[in-house]
């Protein structure tokens, strides 16, 4: 296994070194794609732009829930926003949803190059471990916020890489080693740590802040469940790119 | 003070925000400036091109030593690698050096929009620190290596954070962060490790394991000799960009 860490979404990812891309958004739209899925949802449709994701809801056969932020808030007009708790069971059941928000859509782009796309959240961090094959490149893509590393991205980088490395003989950039480190001078290299503990370290991150500021802080504590949600959102169709769950045992739900 | 750390040389740094860029290649080219200036070398010019290096050379009114690396080799008719211990004070005092290597210009190009520009090594790390006013804006640019992030780098960033925060109250980002989490978690927050310690850690990252693969281990030793070279190497002309020497006190050699 090769295991190759972006702290930021870097543009020289290609499909020929990677496998499988995994774009990490912890707060939230990593964590708002593997709740709805997990919830029933029949896919994910994610854009860039407002107007495509409008235009998008034109076009689709069904009517979809349109969702998304700009500035961490609800877009005017839009179903929901960007709180995972609001994409419950009896809102996302059999819909599809089209997702637009600041920093994940241009992470979903970069890693748009590799074979695979997958969606990591701590919600689905151990089912994301156990579904990557023994011998495949994996390349973790962290989104960041507005051009700047987020810590919480790079957290759970860390620790996917330290749970695979614990399964696997795998050979990790430096990018992995640096967030490998973070994660266990915190965690240390064996437990998981309680959801309360993870989100009193996303709190401290450049994201958590600015969601408590924003009022936002019980979504901290959301996306800070691990394993809740043990699923693999998986991008079945390049464009526009649309996810749907993976199940545990690799059975696609179509 | 606020400090930025960017892990890969990013190009949204702007002067309104930086008023001094630190820029790190740890192996090797930020241990060759600083070791030339600290003996005695009059200006260290730097370019991306060795083209613009030869062009230079002939265009400066005294003949100049070419200095620099492809492949982390010596470039073919040049006069000077990119091994430090061979910029001994009695092959550069009083020599104009013109210096082109891989991955340290691009750095520097991207700094290039701060009002300042800084070399930083573990040469020079304390007088780094001390140089630094305590209402600066601070921007230390991690050089890398191929567009990968290397950790020796990050590893002087995180080392200088720490430094800097037990001086100054100080508003740092996450890439600091992770940066500083790094250093602490290997070395605490209190010492300086020394340099057989901190050369152990030099030899794991991708820039150490690939220069030990070719030979130059002994370098590794030598970037790892914390304060040997107390010096801050500044930029004194933008184009071409020259890097001239501070001394501790301020006053600039010219």
């Amino acid at each position: 296994m090769h295991i190759s860490t972006s702290l930021l979404p870097q543009p020289n990812l290609n499909a020929t070194d990677t496998d499988i891309a995994i774009v990490i958004d912890i707060l939230r739209a990593s964590s708002v794609i593997t709740t709805s899925l997990a919830n029933g949802a029949n896919q994910v449709i994610t854009t860039s732009q407002v107007d495509e994701a409008r235009a998008l809801a034109c076009e689709l056969p069904q009517k979809p829930l349109l969702c998304g932020e700009r500035g961490c808030v609800v877009i005017e007009g839009f179903d929901l926003g960007n709180s995972p708790a609001d994409y419950r069971a009896e809102v996302v059941t059999r819909q599809d949803l089209v997702l637009t928000t600041t920093n994940g859509t241009q992470a979903i782009e970069v890693a748009s190059a590799a074979k695979e796309v997958w969606i990591g959240s701590f919600l689905n961090l151990s089912v994301i471990v156990r579904s990557v094959p023994c011998n495949a490149r994996i390349a973790f893509i962290c989104a960041g916020t507005d051009g700047s590393i987020t810590m919480e991205d790079v957290l759970f980088a860390g620790a996917a890489v330290t749970q695979l490395e614990k399964r696997y003989s795998a050979q990790v950039d430096d990018g992995s080693r640096i967030a490998k480190q973070l994660w266990q001078s915190w965690f240390g290299p064996d437990r998981l740590p309680n959801p309360k503990e993870l989100a009193e370290k996303l709190n401290e991150s450049r994201g958590g802040r600015n969601l408590i500021r924003l009022g936002y802080e019980a979504d901290i504590q959301w996306c800070a469940k691990i394993d809740s949600a043990p699923i693999v959102p998986v991008r079945m169709q390049k464009s526009p790119t649309s996810f749907r769950c993976k199940m545990p045992d690799n059975r696609l739900e179509m």
